[in-house]
């Protein structure tokens, strides 16, 4: 049983790892979102920059607050909403640090039992932050 | 102590989900490979697309074995190279189920007592095959 428990262990920390190599080597931007917070819990460079910010600035902050006219309750129910909704279209804002028009695409889970977003945001040109080698 | 233990497990839980709602959310093409046995322990679906099949096919596989005119020994240990040395420049390869021109952008990282390899996987012209929603 201790045998299982520490397979279990390793396999949790491999997933661990696995997450912020990920998150820190794609080049789309993504924010994650507590639902009952409303707090960016984590985000990447990318994000960061769309946002105008820096990661370390930028986690733990109401997400709603880097949007305009947007407040907090309604905003993280309305991509709630769009995540469950079956039509994938997405959310459009503009940044307020930046005045930068961007759509965020939200999909919200369930885990260690609260709920969180994430969420996938692109400028309104379909570019992501990153420095896009598109042709 | 207990308490604690739990705490650390439900964090680890919510890690794991993490890494599976962030590997579907991205159009970036991903693999994960062992270094030890160059195999592909997960991808998401833009890179099974790219590498011509589903990600149910490929999980187990020999990634080497995904490409044409490579041996395994040498090509994960040129992945790791060029996942270690500083110069950024990516792997050119042909698929060998597509014969599709590819770039992967490598890097390594060690978890579980094992080294691993996170792969990003993209065309020559420089998109990914997820259908993208550039306007």
């Amino acid at each position: 049983a201790q045998m299982s428990l520490e397979q279990g262990y390793e396999a949790r920390r491999e997933f661990d790892a696995r997450y912020r190599l990920l998150l820190r080597s794609v080049r789309d931007a993504i924010v994650f979102v507590s639902v009952n917070e409303g707090r960016i819990k984590d985000l990447n460079e990318p994000a960061a920059a769309l946002l105008g910010s820096t990661r370390e600035d930028l986690i733990g902050v109401s997400f709603a607050q880097e949007f305009r006219d947007r407040r907090r309750d309604e905003f993280i129910e309305s991509l709630v909403n769009t995540a469950i909704s079956e039509s994938a279209s997405g959310f459009d804002l503009q940044t307020k640090r930046g005045r930068q028009r961007i759509v965020i695409t939200p999909n919200v889970f369930r885990a260690a039992g609260e709920r969180v977003l994430i969420c996938r945001l692109s400028t309104t040109d379909g570019a992501s932050a990153a420095p896009d080698d598109l042709s």
